[in-house]
């Protein structure tokens, strides 16, 4: 990935820059190097976007002052790291509205997008739940769903990597909660900016679509951990110890749809395929496991992600090391053996889910797990023959239930001047 | 609050401290001054308790170093600043689980909450949630609701400002979701520290309570905003500018309970009464308001917090000022006018509020609000005379709902050796 952008920049004001006062336009340099696809202009310091607070004591820190670039090669949301606060919503186009009214809300919720995730108010009926704070690591990021296409009469343009995916039996799917014409993934550091963003989005959609289901999920506050990468999810494991990395030079072809020559529609150039799920994790059951019996579900060492074969969260599981007795270290159906890459024909996916949270079921257990998101140049390869395998024979399987599922067409990212899948909507 | 402590140090490793490894104990100055009750005992730097992360490369901010202290003179949750994710649980006593029940579950609590207030697992069977974060200001405090001493034989060591608060007539109550024989409000800077502690603390109820409702709820992360000490709210507005401060003469004398002398059982010494209100904003009727409706609406600027009567957030209202037509310009049933503590005879309450947000409801509006937590020495001088006033004519009552109300008496903080409540269990 040696042409990956890093469309993150640090607003927080340093030292020979947090005297310049006002709206005044700096330019900083960017944190990534090679292929950056443009600089960022924002006010010096502060609360971008809005009057200055009076009596500011507290600085931005990094949390808040971070600007993640809304035009860029890969829509924003993808590779860039897990954030405190996330909220998955579909929308369902309303009976009547077709491509016509599609087009007209994908262009306002792309401006709306690009001024949010500048640290901008979304307009002259902003609510300011936000004013004050800083971009925060916004990201807004826009698919499409199978049944889009039919509602707008772009059937034609319909990527065969949308056909549902296959039944698996373990699914306890809602369907209620599945699926939708449009999907948008929201992440921020700041809970007030993320429920900020997601009420402008929501209100762009105007009468040309309504919310078909929404879910809020959350990460790790910056700052709170000096683990550098991986995050803990709410059985306690680290999660996402074998995620490529974009360093990885294969990372591009495995995440996003390549700009030509694939085998998708032209508007999917530098796009990629989003699989999310509502997977809830049966705690109760879970935590009632020895430390030993958690380790042997999941195949590594719950306190540091190391496989049972040895080492480091970073060496390589030994699928074949056995005991004393003879016996695989690394059980056959353990998670982690079952979900390695070079198990499933180099099949890859970049996970990057949020935890969620809702509140306490008839019996008092928290309603709690994981919003899995997936990303894939094609679920084919990425997410559907992993969970088959899973399916079969995951230790895991008895402590987590799929309740909802989606699978989203995520178009690459809008260029200056273009909103998000315009060239699907008006090609 | 000359003899106010400030029970907070901050973990974060500095040069001259960092070097130092394992679970070496350093003492830290305080970060307040007179009064404090004790010094913190910590792991330096880290993710303290737990065996260190290998290869770690980010380092702790202050969001994760931070530890409030347990052992103090008032229970921590009360008046330090605000954190971005909380929690919210009552119980009920289980059939047959009286007093000595009662008396082992608030020993098991006040255990596990000082062990992970100090960033320690909660015991051997710690889920890991938490493992590798710091402290990240985690705070638990534990109260008594009316119920719980008819359950446990203790009326007559039942305040009389538990009685029940009277009814308001813009009260839509779910009782399911109001009350309770114990509350227990967690707070932490980072969302899966707080979760742990959630369950920590669910599980040492055993067989002796049964959660009887959970709420969740966030502010904005440390470091988004450099605003330094409103909040807003999930309406926009600034939330909290006349709260008491720590620094004025009357603070303490308004919020908690004096050590003796007081009408209150001599078990209530240091400690405060907490009303807690899920209040349901109806933020479509809301937004729909022009800015000027919605600052007459509250009486203050939206922007910063300004009366409108003119000055900044800090400056008193002019409660008589008129404009050319010799309106009231801060109009008489302007939300900011009726709640103004010398307009109600001095009372004043601590407000501490996380907001909400539960998905959606059937219309797709957002189930979104304020967990409004208030904090005062007496219920009947502290929110009863305001929301009597403010149930007779406040502006803002048409675009909020009360869901649900709690009253909990909390008593103060544990003296090493001591668990919260032991005064009223074993006096």
């Amino acid at each position: 990935m040696a042409e990956q952008s890093l469309p993150v920049a640090d607003h927080s004001a340093s030292a020979d820059e947090s005297t310049s006062s006002g709206p005044g336009i700096s330019r900083r340099a960017l944190l990534g190097t090679a292929g950056a696809t443009g600089l960022v202009l924002g006010a010096a310091g502060g609360a971008v976007g809005y009057a200055a607070a009076p009596a500011a004591a507290t600085p931005l820190t990094s949390v808040g002052s971070t600007e993640v670039m809304f035009h860029v090669k890969h829509q924003p949301g993808i590779t860039e790291g897990l954030q405190a606060r996330g909220h998955l919503v579909a929308f369902d186009l309303t009976p009547g509205a077709g491509r016509k009214e599609a087009a007209a809300l994908l262009r306002r919720w792309s401006e709306t997008a690009r001024r949010l995730m500048a640290g901008e108010p979304s307009g002259s009926d902003d609510t300011d739940v936000a004013r004050d704070a800083g971009p925060s690591s916004l990201t807004v990021t826009f698919g499409f769903g199978h049944s889009f296409f039919s509602r707008t009469g772009l059937e034609k343009q319909r990527p065969v990597a949308l056909d549902p995916l296959p039944d698996f039996s373990s699914d306890q799917l809602d369907k209620a909660r599945s699926d939708g014409d449009l999907w948008v993934q929201i992440g921020a550091n700041d809970a007030l900016v993320a429920f900020h963003a997601l009420r402008a989005i929501q209100k762009d959609a105007g009468s040309a679509a309504r919310v078909r289901w929404q879910m809020n999920g959350f990460n790790r506050t910056p700052g709170a951990t000096d683990r550098p990468m991986t995050a803990r999810n709410l059985m306690g494991q680290l999660d996402g110890t074998r995620n490529p990395k974009p360093s990885e030079p294969d990372f591009d072809e495995r995440i996003f749809v390549p700009a030509s020559g694939s085998k998708d529609p032209a508007w999917m150039a530098n796009g990629s395929y989003a699989v999310v799920r509502r997977i809830r994790m049966l705690l109760d059951d879970w935590e009632k496991l020895s430390l030993g019996a958690q380790e042997a579900v999941i195949g590594r060492r719950k306190a540091n992600g190391a496989a049972l074969s040895g080492g480091t969260e970073a060496t390589a599981m030994d699928l074949e090391k056995t005991d004393a007795q003879g016996d695989l270290v690394v059980p056959i159906n353990a998670h982690a053996r079952i979900t390695r890459p070079d198990q499933n024909g180099g099949a890859a996916m970049l996970r990057r889910p949020f935890s969620f949270h809702d509140g306490i079921d008839a019996d008092g257990v928290p309603d709690a797990g994981l919003l899995f998101v997936c990303w894939q140049a094609d679920p084919l390869r990425g997410f559907v023959p992993v969970q088959r395998k899973l399916d079969r024979g995951d230790a895991l399987s008895q402590f987590i239930r799929h309740e909802s599922s989606g699978l989203f067409a995520v178009p690459g990212g809008a260029a200056k001047g273009e909103y998000v899948g315009q060239r699907l909507l008006e090609g």
